[in-house]
């Protein structure tokens, strides 16, 4: 199908906006009037522009507050409607979007409306123009796209239809299966947007808090497919409003813009079951052909997370390490890279070696997760599909070929291919166990890795969320906010359906100088059986746990029936606590290396599936107290 | 009055946050329970640090989902209060907050909920602690004041009173006099919230929102009258869930929040109409004295604005100010400051001159506002009042004094006697008109100062918003939100009731690197009676207004009945438009000076009363194309 992105989703000039949607792949574009009243560019030279570019102008947008109305002001609508479509000669554009009346001049009158909707029509038949007619959630009369599809099927002209746009609808909480009955020939444009489940005004929600499909928490698969199902063939077209993509790189928001358009596309070719088979690597609805990525990525866990560090807080962190039971067991052949082992989890520990030539500078940080999956080229492929960038790999002569691509926040997914312990092929890169002269790891017994968390870019929140659902399957949890004594954090968790790989995403409600609340924090937590039995040897090598304030216990002696004595182990351990209606969870925290980089080791019991944000106020009072100590 | 804040209300640990109470001078505080539970001080030590730093700890909360329950969680809920009422004796706070239950568990039985009350106030009472029951506007069962106060009257018992809190009243949009039947002895404590009036959840909304009294919509003045007329006696305290607050610096919020109660009382105070006079400077109202401000200062408009520049800046903002009619007429006595008249509109432009070793480093930029009032050693103790930091003065022996203080911007606000034209006393420390050697301004008249606009950092919008509204009765418009094309600008003017003084206060809607959203632009907008006359003037002068793209009148042909003539010359002049029921608004703009520092002059016609903030989209478009030019 043709894809398309309005102008006002993007940053920047119209010429910049047009830029980055043709640089991203896209095939045409919605002009957005202010964009063209603010832009020094001429029509024609805006239509040239666009050309040269290979784009196309699929809709200008939107024309306002033009039906329903006494017949004077329908005059004089008509005359300021002319001049626009005029325009729309001069620009290229065949399809004008026409938005129901918000205003207080618009009368309960549908036939009113009607016949002034059939002499806008036939007024911009005149140019060879299209009227789209979409019903606003907030219109005075018309809100929603059952009422606009009764005018327009009353109006009866050949050059109007309706525009569905999947906000307006779904916003509504109704059922958008009667869309199928609307003639497919009718629905002269669809408009996409997401935006998460919230309460609030519905302008306010449509104007700020648009997204992405796949970003939010519509189902917009479902919903196109009843579009699809009604006969459209037009183009899929995303109108985003949204404070960060207005303000953030054009160049990027457009790339996981089209993102998310493949991935709605891929979705709906695998959802279409009673359709007759298309070619490979596309499927049919309708009267569409869908375009198909390489097979869904089912991840089986973590093959290893790595970590880089400067040569000092490299040396705190294998102290961390050897605390939690791991044993450097192996070198890189060919980097200065450690693997640490506890039994079949794996930490990578990057470290400056000037001898070597690579240096790490800035704090200790988690920069690469180690994905295990059935297949790594076909992850790659699709990965590469879906405009993750790729991530040079300069390759030694002795190195395996693992691929990797580069997430919104600069942490590298490696595709690792399954296999049996020590089999797997990306241990090849690494000198055969065991390393002679290191200590061996303590006697703490670990079963995975749990989760990783990775603090997000303000501007990169709802792509990342995007990118690791994409690319790995994983789905997003609701997000939870966690109050820091330097500002709230948004946490969004993402796990694949099995829970093998479970990543925690965190950023400041807050951008900017606020990007670091909660100290910036990056960590991997460990799972275990006897999170009580970690703690001892941890303490027994020598490393005391994150200090968790006896207030937490005195509270948690208050709402919990634990026993005095399980208290007393959790106060001498730093472990915390947390329950759900499906069980409990035991965790706690190691220093934090540079102010950033931590290790959690949690035990999950029973089917406790969340990570514990209950505590994270606490977790970060107590590291900033570690930070000012 | 006795003046608390909750803690929740400020960033930091919670010893930094009874520190930043402290040093604003108020008497006590509410302690917020995670803030307890995740300090590393254990309540006595909190107690102690309290009573070194002068505070009283006034209230602990809250205390959730108690009542109305069955009888075994009952009993539960009843241990865990114990437990509360035992840690508040360490703590040394004698009341605690108890809302009412938000969770399904609560029982449709008020009977048995004013029964647990009961229990729950007898059971605190042995500890020595009052109960203060408050109606979450989301509760399950009890949602408004008046159930609550229903409920406690029922339970009688006198260690049960209400707990009324102005954002779960107000937001209801309820009439709330009926607060001043209930009991003054019963309302054991007020929690005062503002909050911007927003159409959404009200959770939402309350926990993310509210802000001090005077930076939102809620007419706080009117409901703490209620609430005194019923006899209240106890704190006035302040409970703001703020997303910028908690992340910004306590110190300058618990100053911001001071502010707020200083002048809610001397509001207060001045409306008490009913009651017997009190000592100077007070006022009384029910059973409690209100302190009183120094008296409302009333500017009667600009006596100058100051701008800065570096050198060859300077020289550009020169040329601005001489085609704009701007005459070089002074120089101040003793600092590189010269002195720029039209009239009587006068700017200040300060450059640095090596030989004096003044250096104004950085991009050009307003400094500071003169402002004419009839009082300008009462404004000032006015504002030493407001916490407002006076700006050290190097007198030199000749200068008069000049009184200023720092803007939440930094931005100098300085006081000057009202004074007929050059009697003005602040005019002394300039030399004798006419200074030499310098060219005279043009022929365009000004009338005036219309109004300065002003880049507001995120942190400190709504409190500069309560400085100017505290500081010189300045009151806010609502909120406008611009389009720039590097993101979403909200504007709100503040201006006086003779709209004499008129400030517009921008911001980005994100922090941090979007900060500079619009060009992080700042300018001196002046008034005239012939915008044409003056556009025309600038040409003559060899100086381009901002260049306004064709397309913006393209489209103005479209929707306004302008001549074609009148259109042209707009289009020559660089003018733009806009009109409201009241009247019109022609406007342009010069060039931008380093990127930040432009002029406006603008044209009010009939009675329109804003600022043009329809063109704001046009406007920084276009800044930003001269800027990458």
């Amino acid at each position: 199908m043709r894809r398309s992105i309005a102008t006002v989703s993007l940053s920047g000039t119209l010429e910049e906006k047009l830029r980055a949607a043709a640089e991203a792949g896209f095939d045409g574009v919605e002009i957005f009037e202010n964009d063209l009243i603010a832009s020094p560019l001429r029509p024609r030279r805006i239509r040239a522009l666009a050309a040269s570019l290979g784009l196309g102008i699929d809709l200008y947008q939107p024309m306002r507050d033009i039906e329903g109305v006494d017949d004077d002001r329908f005059r004089r609508n008509l005359r300021r409607a002319r001049d626009k479509f005029a325009l729309m000669v001069e620009l290229g554009a065949d399809t004008v979007l026409v938005c129901s009346n918000a205003t207080a001049a618009a009368l309960d009158d549908d036939a009113r409306a009607a016949a002034q909707l059939r002499l806008l029509a036939e007024t911009a038949s005149e140019y060879g123009v299209r009227v789209a007619y979409e019903a606003l959630a907030w219109g005075t009369r018309v809100d929603d796209h059952e009422h606009a599809w009764r005018l327009v099927r009353e109006a009866d002209h050949p050059s109007l239809g309706v525009c569905l746009d999947s906000f307006h609808i779904l916003s509504r909480d109704g059922d958008p299966s009667g869309i199928r009955d609307i003639p497919g020939e009718k629905i002269f444009f669809l408009q996409l947007a997401d935006a998460p489940r919230m309460a609030m005004d519905v302008l306010q929600w449509s104007r700020h808090y648009r997204c992405f499909p796949g970003q939010g928490g519509f189902d917009l698969t479902a919903f196109t497919g009843h579009v699809l199902a009604a006969g459209y063939t037009g183009p899929l077209s995303l109108e985003v409003f949204n404070d960060v993509f207005r303000a953030s790189d054009a160049r990027r928001t457009a790339a996981d813009a089209l993102r998310s358009l493949s991935l709605l596309e891929d979705g709906l070719s695998r959802s279409a079951g009673e359709e007759p088979a298309a070619a490979e690597g596309e499927g049919a609805r309708g009267a569409v052909r869908l375009r198909r990525l390489p097979e869904p990525v089912r991840p089986s866990g973590f093959a290893f997370v790595e970590v880089a560090a400067e040569p000092s807080s490299a040396e705190r962190v294998r102290v961390l390490l050897g605390a939690l039971g791991f044993a450097h067991t192996r070198d890189h052949r060919s980097k200065p890279v450690q693997l640490w082992s506890n039994g079949d989890v794996r930490v990578l520990l990057n470290s400056s070696d000037p001898r070597l030539g690579h240096t790490w500078s800035g704090a200790a940080s988690v920069t690469a997760l180690g994905v295990s999956v059935p297949d790594p080229a076909n992850a790659m492929r699709r990965a590469e599909r879906l405009l993750a960038p790729p991530l040079p790999r300069r390759r030694d002569p002795a190195e395996s070929a693992l691929s990797a691509v580069a997430a919104p926040d600069g942490t590298a997914v490696f595709f690792c291919a399954d296999g049996p312990g020590d089999g797997e092929p990306w241990l090849e890169d690494f000198s055969a166990p065991p390393v002679d002269g290191y200590r061996e790891g303590g006697g703490a017994r670990l079963t995975g890795i749990d989760h990783v968390g990775l603090l997000q870019p303000f501007d990169h929140f709802d792509e990342a969320s995007l990118f690791y659902r994409s690319l790995l399957g994983l789905r997003p949890d609701t997000s939870v906010e966690m109050a820091a004594p330097d500002g709230l954090v948004r946490s969004r968790a993402l796990t694949d359906p099995a829970s093998a790989l479970r990543v925690a995403l965190h950023v400041s409600v807050l951008g900017g100088e606020h990007a670091d609340t909660g100290g910036g924090a990056q960590h991997v937590a460990l799972g275990c059986d006897d999170v009580f039995a970690v703690a001892r040897s941890l303490r027994e090598a020598g490393v005391a746990p994150l200090a968790i304030p006896d207030n937490y216990y005195d509270d948690l002696a208050c709402r919990t029936e634990l026993r005095p004595d399980t208290r007393e182990r959790m106060r001498e351990g730093g472990i915390l606590h947390d329950r759900s209606e499906e069980g409990e969870f035991l965790h706690f925290y190691t220093p934090t290396v540079d102010g950033r980089l931590f290790f959690e080791v949690v035990q999950r019991v029973g089917g406790y599936q969340g990570y514990g944000a209950a505590n994270g106020t606490v977790r970060m009072a107590a590291q900033r107290a570690e930070r000012s100590r």
